[in-house]
Order: C-alpha cells, then structure tokens, then sequence
C-alpha cells in the first residue's frame, strides 16, 4: 500500500516506463496516483492527505463576496487543533458564569412588588419578608451545589446529574426543562436589558422589540465568532455593576440610618383603582416572581472544568461568592425600595432600580452608570445561557437525543446550530411577547426549578448508591435542596399557571417526546446500519434491470444509453408519450440506431409521464423480485440557474419518487451544453 | 422482436421451459417479459402499451385526498382524445369573442367624463364628440380586420401577422404587447365588475380588493376545468346585457326627444374646486382613457377557426354586429349622460352608468338587473383573456420563445401553466392598483394599440407580397387601419405615458428580451443535443474513475462499494475526517473487511467534508482528463419527511455540486433501514 502515493504528476514516458515495470496496467489503478500538491493536498501518511485552508477559498465572485463578509463578521477559520483550553480563575469564573444569577438583581425585587402591589400600597411591605425566603432557598441551593461540583469535577449539569441516577426519563425531562428555560433567559435578560437603556431613553422604549432582536443578532455574531478570551469581556461590567450598585445601595443604607433616605410618591394610576385582597396565593405569586433570583446557579456546576486546578474547589468558592454578591445587592435593593416607597411602573418606563437610584443620587452620571451597567450586564446574563444552550444541545446530540447537527462544531469551533436555534426561539419570544419582561416572566423558572429538583434528587441516589464517607449527612443536604426546589416549583408552577406557567409545562412532555422520538430514530437505523459480522460487509449485487427514460433521441439520451449499456447487458429504453405518431417515428429511429437496445413505448392517453415508467418499473420487478432496479437519468445540466424554469422537472420529480423505491439505483448521467 | 410480448406471468415449469427452448438466458433479457395487467397496461402493438387511468390513482391517503380535492374542483381527468372540436354560431360566437369589447360600454364614458372634468363641468359637453371619434377609429379597425379574418382562417392573432409578414422582432413586440394588455384586461374587467356591484353592496365596496381576487380565482379554477360548451355560459350574460342596456338606452332617448329626461345634480366635491384649463392635451388624454373601446376585437379574429363553416364569413359577420352593439350602446349612453349632466364620482362607489340608470328608472328591479347584468358581462370579459393569454402563450411556447411548459396540456387539455400566470399576474395588479379601475386604465390600451398598429401593418405587407384580386384596395384598406390605430397608440402613449403608460412601455422591450433570450437558450440546447449523424448516437464511454465517499462502515456503505466494484476495477474509497484517531481505526478495520479497494484518508483540520473531496476529485482527474468521474453515493432513506432533518444533508450538497461538475456521474445507492 506504499506505492501509490509517489508523487508523479505528468504522463511522462519514464513514469510510463517505471508503472509498467511494476506490473500495472495503465489506466486499471491509475485513480490511485494523486500529487499532493503542496499548496492543498500534504502528504501525512500512506494514502493520508491533509487538507490545506486553500481547498475552501470560494472560487465564483459570489462565493468570495459571501465568504469575505462571514470573515468579516465571524473572523477567520479555526483549525480543530486550535481550541482554546485556557482556565480561568475565580475572579473571572465569578464574573463569566455568575452573570445570569447577579443580573437577576437588577429585576428580581420589582417582579415580587410588582404582584404585590395588585393587593393595594399596603401589601407592598411584604416585599422583604419575601426577599428573605428567597434568600433562604438560595443559601439551600448554593450549599446543596457545593456538593454537586465535588461529585461533578467534569461538569454536572442537570441533565447529567438526572439520567446518571436517576435513568433516561427524568434527564430528559431536565433537559427539556433547562433548554425551555435557557430560551426564556436570553428573551427575559434581553427584555430587561432594553428597559434599563429604555428608562434613558424614549427612542429605546418606543422600538423595544427591535432593539431587543438586534441585541441578540449582535449575541449571535458573537457567539458564532466562539468569543475567545470572553473573560475579560465579562469580567468589566459585572463588576462595574457590582461595585456601582454595590456602592448605591451602600449610599442608600448610609442614608436611611442617618434618616436621610428620600422617599418617592409614585403616580395614583401606578397603583390599582379596587385592591384586590391580600390572600395567601397572592404572596406565594409575589414570591414566584421573585424566584427568577435563582436561575443561573446551573451555570458554574455546568462549567466546572472551566476552572483553574483544583477545579472543584474554586467552582465551589465561586459559587459561595456569587450567593453573596447576589444576596446582599437583592437585600438592599428589597430594604430601600420599601423604605422609599417606591411602586413598580406599570408601563414598564421605569424600572424599581431605575427610581431608587434617581431618587438617591439624582439623574447626574452616576445614574447613567447604574443604568448603562445594568444593561450590559443583563446583556452578558442573556450570554450565559448562548454558552450553555449549545453546550447541553451538543450533548444530547452526542446522546442521540438532539439532530446530530447539534454536536457539529463551525468554522470557529462553536456550535453553530444550537446557537442559531437558540437565537431564533427567543427572537420569536420577545417578538411574541412584546418584548415586555412582566409578560415573559410567568414562563420563566418553572423550568429551572424542575431541573434543580431533578438535579438534586439525583444527588440524593448518588450519594445512597455510593455510600462513601458521611454519605447520609450529604444525602440529606441534597434531601433538603431538592425538598426546597421541588417546593419552589410547585408554587411557580401552581400561581403561574394560569398567567403563562402552562405553557411550559405542556410544552416539556412534548419535548421529551420529540427527544425520545429522535433517539428511537437514530437506534433504528444503527440498527439497521452497524456491520457487526464482518462476511455482512461483503455484499455482492446481482446484475441489475437497467432502464433507460428515453423522451427523444439525442446526445444527452446517448450518453446515457452508453452508460447503461457499460453497467449491464440487459438495458430497456422506455418512451411514455401522449403523440401515438411521434412516437412510431422514434422507434423507426431507434431500430437504426440502436437495434441492440430494447424501446417500450407506454401511450399515456392522460399526458402523466412518472407515474406510468414507475408502475412499468413496479410491473418489470414483479417479474423478478429481489434483483436491483437501474434507472439511468440523461439530465441537461443548465449554465445559469433561470435556465432551470425552462425546462421541464420530470427527471427531477422521477428521481424523487425512485429515491423512496426499495431497491433501486439511480445513475445520474448529466450532459452540458457547452 | 414480436416474442418479448408474450404474457408470461408466473414462473411455471413450462415457462421456464419454453423459455429455454427459444435459447434464452433466464434473467438475461428478462428485462422484457411484462405481463400487459389489463387493468393498467394495454398492449396496442409490439413493445407498446397503452396505460390506463388506474396508473394515475393516487397510493396514499394523503394523496388521495389531494386527488379527491382536484377532482371536485377541475373535474375528471380527460384524454388527449377527448377534445372537443364543436364549432360556434355567430349567435353563439358573438357572445364568446365578443363580450371584452361589448363590456367595454360599461366603463368607457366614465372614463372619458373623468378626464373632462378636470377642466370643469363646462368641458363635458366634448364628451359626445370624442365618443364619435372614437366610434370612426373602431369602424376603421373593424373594417381593417375583415380583411384578416379571410386572409388567416386559421386564426390572425397579431402575433402570427405581425411576425408572419414583418419578421420575428415586430412578431415578438406584437406579442409582448399583447401578454402585457391580456393580464390588464382581466385587472381591468375585474374591477369594473367588482365596481357595479359595489354600486349597489357597500360591503362589496368595502373589501373591493378581497373580491376581485376572489372573482380571479374562481375564474381560474373554472378555465382550469377547461370550460366545455361554454357558449351557454357565455350567452346568457352577453345577451342579457345588450338587452337590458339597450332597452335603457332606447328609454332614455324616449324620454330625451319626449323632453322628460330627468337631470342629475351631482354633489359639489365631485368637481375639481379648481378647473385645469381645456388643454388639448386634456382632450387627447380624455380619448385615450375612451380608447379602451377597442380592446377585444382581436378576441374574433384570433377565433376564427372555431366558428361554423364558412368560418371566414361568419367570423367576419360576427365582428360587424359586435361592432354595431358595441357602438350602439356607447354612443346612446355618452349622449343620455351629457344630457342628463351627470358627473362621474371620484370615490368610484357610483358609475356612470349606474347613475344613469337610477335616474332613469329609479332603484327597482331594473336598476339591479342592469348592475348584475354589467357585472357578469365583465366577469366574462376577463374571460377571453383566460382564452387568449394562455393561447397566445402557447403558440411561443411551441416557436421555443417561451418555456415549454406553457404548450403542455393540464388534467383537463386546458393550458394550465398559462392560466396560473395569468391569475397570478392578475391579482397581484388588483392588489397593487387597490381594485381600482381609474388606477388601472392608463396601463391599458397601450399594448393593444401596438399590437393592432402591427398587425395592420403586416397585413399591407401580406397584400403586397401576395399581390392578388384588388390587393391595392386591400392593402390600402389595412393601411388605413395600421395609421388610425398607430395615430391612436402615439397619442395614449403620449397622454398616459406619465400616469403608467411608461411602465408598459418599459416593460415591452424588456419582455421582448426575455422572450428572445428563452429562444436563444433552446436554440442552443438545440444544436448542442442534436444527433444529425447516426455515428454521433453511438457513443462509447471510457472506463471511469470511481470514487465512493465514505463516512463510516456500515450496510449502507458497503452496498455502495458492491455497485461501485460492479461498474469497474479501480475503485477509490475516499474517506475526509477531522478526527484523526477515528480514521485511523476505520482504517485498520477496512483492511479487514475491503482488502481490494483503496482507502484514501484526507484530513480536514478545518472540518469542511465537501470541499477537499471536490478538490481531491479535480486533482484526480487532472492525471487523466476525459475519463469519466464517477461517485457513488450510500444515501439513508428516511421513512418519514421530518427523519431527513436528523441526517446530515452533506450528500444532498455534495450531489448538487457534482451535477454542475463536466464529465460526472453519480450513481445514488439509497439503503433503506426497514
């Protein structure tokens, strides 16, 4: 096998001379002897090329023109060898993977004020006890996390964590609940991060649906372009949100102690003519809403291996800080905006954080850089979920769960097709939805608090499976995470129900269905497909029934017949015609020309010319079942693509009916005019 | 080659037998033997079979429903021999030629009075002689047309004359013009019906645009259908409308000399609030919007083969009474109309002619007999071009300037490519214009004015090339048609060139373009496949190089290596990877298995598969130019459409590229799972 590769190019009489002396006859395996030419093909190895960059340069105008403007908007291609494994460290683990959870600040107090506000102005001092709850389950959740990174150092996402213990249903169910959710967290973080700008500015508000799409086209670009380096990209507004609404709630605190805290009469139309009476299921709503401050916990138990050595435990530290950080920031938040009296804008022009901070230091600059940091960051929270999507679709692609498209990487090693499915659902969303985040927000979490459940209860059998050290201490933290989040999501899912909740919980068993179907699809046809004995590969053909379409006697009709003719000794030519003279001419013809080949001439009193051949090729296989069927297409290949109107699409139509026709091949014989 | 047809059907002893003894190979030419089933196949001669409708039933459920569908709205399929061949009184042929002339009457005051009152109510009083101008232009054409009809029995479309007599260019601006003025008719006509009910429904006047399409559609699903016999359909209306128009008109002049002719105040906002001066310009433009008159009377002489014999003479006829109808009608309605003062209304929810007949005979039963009389009549106007557009159509479809397509013949012999484009055309007009006919009209009359200038004018050169009985008289007589006419397209042209004529104008070079650059394609396509020599017929192929792509090891690939192996000796299995691990182990494993055919492993670091397999094929054939390429294809077929999303589309790719590829076949081995 080492011969063939020798490097020779033109049919010079020694190269003549020397393949002779080897004993081949010229032109039998020819086909073997390629140059590697040096510029596309490298030589790496018997029979090995390796392809150079050049072999994708575009050749038409079009092409280049096509191929210049992804260069410029995506960058140049990457090579697989050129994937980047650069560790980040807790500061900018911190800031890439805890943006989605921190930015839930920015909107997780107005949602709670929001519902409670229907109960009248009084209700709205249920607004901190509320917060503490959720503060109470996010302590939970963190803590039973911590113990999911150490038992996930390669990443123990929910959907992982579910199928590893507790089998393929309730993984399917996580991810069917985390790939609803990660849609709602680029529409949700999207919509809140247009009416952050739109609090500045009016032109914002009034054209928030297209603002929004162009966001997440510029998202998508990005996240095409397989944002390298991304933490330093993070990393400034994330903390530039950190530290300026850090320091604004600090502002705040300092002033309510002094007793200087201004205080803010809302508009009388913000609040509801007729209050509607403070019942229990009124508050478990206010604290539905509040819950959004839980999602993008998934995130760093997801990106574990993301982290510098030891992994588990700076994800672990991480996690604790972005608790902390999230914690005191909503705490604050929730303090001040109760003691200022502040009431949610119902037409979404102001947001909560938007009044205390102008309240506080005014519409000066320091407001602009609240705002502008808020935006940005919910920007990069909607980010979060363009990393995780893809990651969790390719797996399930690897699973065999998801179109393996999913599991393919682009030109720049990012998974294109998740990106673009994840982009066009939540484009369709805020469209949908107006672009409005108390619409969208009834949706939102349900999701991830099932996965959360599913992820925890998992943890649960983990840990009663392995049975290591002081395994029933962490079988009960783990208990207790998913006890907390089953109990979260059983109130999400009951007070939103009706408002939007039902759409996502009709919609996960569908999905797991969809998700089971392609998996019983691809089984199916591995199946059908693996070789396992290796005398199975050997297949032999019989000598096949060849028929040749013939409309008129041309080159094209020729060439065709030559074809057939070299592939079996038994070709017919079958002519299906409505014109019974026309067609006695042609066999005149055809008996001169080719008096070796057969001709049937169908009459189609109808005009129809494919289902007539077909039924004759069913008829002629009737005959002798089981031996391959032939047909040898003379196609007219077209010099520009309007030529293609002009003539007609019967050989394109055949072609697809003999393409579901068991047993058959079709030869295509292509003829240019020039 | 009598023997072949012999009905064999089971493989019985004695077949086999006798088979034998005629020194056959069983399976050899089988091929041949197909048992002629009487319910599908018939035989009608040796190697000839006629099919029979069964073939055409649908297999599916889906199908069959689609079929049912059809079949209720278009009828049964019919054979090519079932045509009808009924030929049409002059009863008969007035109603169906002549009703888009006749319909004309409806509209063509109006239209005149509309431009007159530009200039105040004063300048309708010029409303009488412009009509009388435009009846001296019509007598002249309906003269100048006599001629045609003896001289083109077999039909004397302007098309035929023109390039007939003047030569291909006139012949294809003839035709464009006509296309063009074919799909404005049916706009225009449409409309107008549209609007004389809208007279009477304000609901109708409301959703003006939703009801003429409407009206398109069930036109087009009706010439679909082929409408048989449909001299009846015709008559009805065309009579109904003479009748009861002309009893309107006859008891308005009554009423005129008896000195009772009621007047009309129109509202005051009906007038301009200030008049343009009475320019002559404002005059010609006024005649040009009246000029629609003459539109339909090409519908005759393009008829002529279906009248009753002698169809020359009785075409001939025909044409003089549409003429006297037509003019009758017109003038009688211009004068009560003068007389009356009325004023044509700027919103278009009253006509002239409803107007007319309100005051005349107030709103009772007569009134609306008149209004649904005049909206049938113009549905059936726009009829003759569901005739004529298609025809015309055809006839350059069979002279290759238009795709074949428009010459084939649908379910019901109706020329159903044509009818759809003109339905489509149509309605995007209606659409476009908002269904208005004032809007309509300055695109109008144009191209039937070119089309008559030439048709007149080939036939003063048919007179003096043929130079028989009288040919000076006759020649002078068709020049007298092609000046009048000429005079006539100038001055439309002229005085709508700014309100849209120039689209029109534009549009006829452009449209004679397209046509000829069709003609040039199958000209070429023409003498490219052309075997003029039988020695050209018998063309042999090379031995190919065979190249059989493969992504792994499995059934479906090894199917396509046995077709491959069987259609030549030097098979090259080419396998592109970006995983070098993996192609490594396949390479390994394809030792075992496929000893005798090469493996090519070409590493793609950048992950394209299609690209570097192109280019390694160019490289191949680069070392033996000429010989044919090969590629067999392992295609997986799905069983159900929405499986063909799960599969990667890398073959559907790669065989497109292929098809655009000189000197490649592709031999498509479909391997299905069940």
């Amino acid at each position: 096998m080492a011969e063939e590769t020798t490097p020779p190019p033109s049919r010079t009489p020694q190269l003549e001379r020397r393949r002779r002396e080897r004993g081949r006859r010229p032109g039998d395996r020819f086909v073997r002897v390629v140059r590697p030419y040096r510029e596309e093909f490298q030589r790496t190895g018997p029979a090995r090329y390796r392809v150079s960059e050049e072999v994708l340069r575009p050749r038409s105008t079009l092409g280049g023109l096509l191929d210049l403007l992804r260069r410029a908007l995506i960058g140049r291609r990457l090579a697989t060898h050129e994937e980047s494994n650069k560790r980040v460290s807790k500061k900018t683990g911190l800031a890439i993977f805890a943006s989605d959870n921190i930015s839930s600040s920015a909107y997780a107090t107005e949602e709670i004020m929001r519902v409670l506000a229907l109960a009248g102005a009084g209700a709205l001092a249920l607004t901190m006890p509320i917060t503490i709850a959720i503060l109470v389950v996010l302590a939970i959740v963190v803590l039973s996390y911590q113990q999911t990174i150490r038992a996930y150092p390669n990443g123990g996402g929910s959907y992982i964590v579910a199928s590893d213990n507790l089998g393929m249903l309730p993984g399917l169910v996580a991810a069917a609940a985390l790939l609803t959710d990660y849609v709602l967290t680029v529409s949700v973080s999207i919509a809140a991060g247009v009416a952050a700008i739109g609090a500045i500015s009016p032109f914002v508000y009034d054209n928030r649906v297209a603002v929004g799409v162009l966001a997440i086209a510029i998202l998508t670009v990005g996240n095409l372009r397989g944002i390298r380096d991304s933490g330093n990209i993070f990393a400034a507004p994330t903390y530039l949100y950190v530290v300026s609404l850090g320091g604004l709630v600090l502002f705040g605190l300092f002033r309510l102690f002094a007793g200087t805290l201004p205080t803010v009469t809302a508009p009388a139309e913000w609040l509801p003519a007729t209050a509607a009476p403070l019942s229990i299921f009124l508050i478990l709503r206010a604290f539905s809403s509040g819950a959004v401050a839980l999602t993008g916990v998934e995130a760093v138990s997801n990106g574990v291996p993301a982290f510098k050595r030891p992994e588990p435990r700076n994800a672990a530290i991480t996690l604790i800080l972005m608790g902390a950080s999230f914690g005191s920031l909503f705490s604050g938040i929730s303090v001040l905006a109760g003691h200022m009296g502040i009431v949610a804008d119902p037409t979404e022009q102001q947001t909560v954080l938007s009044q205390v901070a102008a309240a506080l230091v005014g519409d000066g600059w320091f407001f602009w850089v609240v705002q502008v940091a808020t935006a940005l960051l919910l920007l990069l929270a909607a980010n979060t979920s363009f990393a995780d999507f893809p990651r969790l679709s390719s797996i399930l692609a690897k699973d065999h769960f998801a179109p393996h498209s999913f599991a393919f990487r682009g030109e720049r090693l990012a998974f294109s097709t998740g990106i673009l499915v994840l982009a066009s659902l939540s484009m369709l969303l805020i469209v949908a939805f107006g672009g409005s985040v108390t619409n969208l927000i009834p949706l939102y979490t349900i999701g991830v608090f099932i996965a959360f459940t599913l992820s925890q209860s998992g943890m649960v059998q983990h840990w009663r499976r392995l049975r290591g050290l002081a395994w029933r201490y962490k079988a009960a933290m783990n208990g207790l995470g998913a006890v907390a989040t089953g109990l979260v999501a059983l109130i999400v899912g009951t007070t939103k129900f009706t408002s939007g909740a039902w759409m996502v919980i009709a919609l996960i068993p569908l999905f797991v269905a969809v998700l089971y179907g392609i998996h019983r699809h691809y089984r199916r046809v591995e199946d059908a497909l693996t070789v396992s004995d290796p005398e199975e590969a050997r297949v032999e053909v019989l000598s096949p029934l060849v028929i040749v379409p013939v409309g008129r006697i041309d080159r094209a009709v020729s060439r065709a017949l030559a074809v057939a003719r070299a592939s079996s000794p038994s070709v017919t030519a079958v002519h299906v015609t409505d014109d019974v003279t026309n067609a006695a001419y042609l066999e005149h013809r055809w008996q001169r020309l080719f008096p070796d080949i057969e001709l049937v001439v169908l009459e189609s009193p109808f005009r129809a010319l494919v289902p007539p051949l077909l039924r004759y090729i069913d008829r002629l296989d009737q005959g002798e079942p089981g031996r391959p069927v032939v047909v040898v297409l003379s196609e007219f290949v077209p010099r520009h693509w309007w030529e293609v109107l002009l003539h007609n699409q019967t050989a394109l139509g055949l072609k697809l009916r003999l393409f579901f026709r068991p047993n058959t091949i079709v030869i295509d014989v292509p003829y240019r005019a020039d």
